[in-house]
């Protein structure tokens, strides 16, 4: 498998820890050779998002996500309509940025609730009231599964499976505006994966990759992400997989680490995703 | 749904927090009005398997499982034999006890491997070599698929429909000695769960349930689970599943709790053990 080109990767913000100012962070990523980044909602409503869309497209860089969705799942009705209005908003944000696809962390359980296939249904409900604005305005819908360790509070949609499934459901011709995110930290244990991302032969939505590590141990369930090739992922087996299901898009990196990378210079983290996109991914 | 009788629930011993030797557990549990146990090898290796047996019996207590399993992947072929003769040797100890199951927890990665695939043929290979000791010491073998969130260290088995895939694989006519626990804990978030519970039909080979809850926040990968009623687990519905899937067997708790229920008196966690397993269970 070919090394990967530092144009063909991407770093989510996230992964700098949020230190600095988004053009900060834009600069130092397009400084580091990288061909595209991911940034967060927070980072870009604290500054004028004309002007960062601006900046991102004199640096020649590609936006390979923007993060993220608000969560559907709620008690009240009129809540689950004011997270679907929050999320259309982000949208008009995602569409000025040129974002190749808006991604999708669909939320848990509601509060005191214990149904989980209820909040599926809501979350359901919400891509699908969410999938014409997101056509009007030609930004991608990618619905992000997350690990199952997350599906009380963060996402209900725990497998690549689950997320086809509802795209099927909801796209059935694939018009190009609903599909996922894969991302290695939340994927690599599940035994249907491969075939999840073989099933899908010319019916390819795999519209994001993201990588990462998974530590043994981790000591924290959100915050202790490792960098590519500190922990036990076949990420270049990984790749092949979801390149073999038709992705030809670029890698993000995208690293939650308070205790280790998010104390460490900038460019210094940059350094290290550079060197190991190239070594191990 | 049947409000379950002290009599059908059994207490696996780490909910108590090892604190004590497991005669004086023992006896706490009986005292408490439940019919059963589950206990640990080193408690009972640290005692006389015999006296524990036979205190067992005088109580007229069942022991619904012996945990558990040595770890069946590692680096060499050497040590792979020297796991399945360790599980040799506590077959033993869960006959002479009178489990109705031995809990296989089947190991993670091998140190310093990224081969999942390889590691979960390991897995089978060893559940196979310990299977015929399992029928002539009349010992079912459970596997207990873990959380994914314990891929790396723990387990490779992470869902019911793998554990399924490899009982019938190597026991195609499940004939009672190889099948599966089923935790709440491990398993509630999985969306094909209730399929995979629905389609055994006839073939149930769920040889133990067990129950503790999801705290929403969890601190801990390991030490924080919850009392049953705390978290979101809906564990009416969940038990109405794998009373349908064919399982008439009893309800054990089981719960890591660190810094919460290892900490309160023993009583009193059997109190409150007995009241959520007859109000919320």
């Amino acid at each position: 498998m070919d090394s990967l080109q530092l144009t063909r990767c991407s770093i989510n913000t996230a992964t700098l820890g949020h230190r600095e100012p988004i053009d900060v962070s834009i600069d130092r990523i397009a400084k580091a050779g990288f061909g595209g980044l991911a940034p967060w909602r927070h980072e870009v409503e604290a500054a004028d998002v004309s002007k960062i869309a601006k900046q991102i497209r004199a640096l020649d860089l590609k936006v390979t996500g923007y993060c993220r969705s608000t969560y559907f799942p709620a008690s009240t009705r009129e809540q689950r309509l004011a997270n679907v209005q929050s999320n259309v908003r982000a949208l008009n944000d995602a569409a000025e940025l040129g974002a190749k696809c808006f991604v999708m962390v669909v939320g848990g359980l509601p509060e005191g609730s214990r149904d989980l296939s209820a909040a599926r249904m809501q979350v359901q409900d919400g891509i699908a009231a969410l999938l014409q604005e997101a056509r009007n305005l030609a930004v991608p819908l990618a619905i992000e599964p997350l690990h199952p360790m997350y599906a009380g509070e963060r996402s209900v949609v725990n497998t690549i499976d689950q997320a086809q499934a509802i795209a099927r459901e909801l796209d059935p011709h694939n018009d190009g505006f609903l599909g996922f995110a894969v991302d290695v930290y939340h994927c690599w244990w599940d035994p249907q994966l491969e075939g999840a991302l073989t099933s899908i032969g010319n019916e390819n939505r795999i519209l994001a990759y993201h990588v990462s590590d998974w530590l043994a141990p981790t000591t924290d369930l959100l915050l202790d992400r490792g960098m590519m090739g500190d922990g036990v992922i076949d990420l270049k087996r990984f790749r092949q997989s979801v390149e073999n299901a038709g992705y030809a898009g670029m890698v993000e990196v995208e690293i939650f680490s308070r205790d280790n990378w998010w104390n460490l210079p900038p460019d210094l983290v940059l350094q290290t995703c550079a060197e190991r996109l190239q070594s191990v991914c």
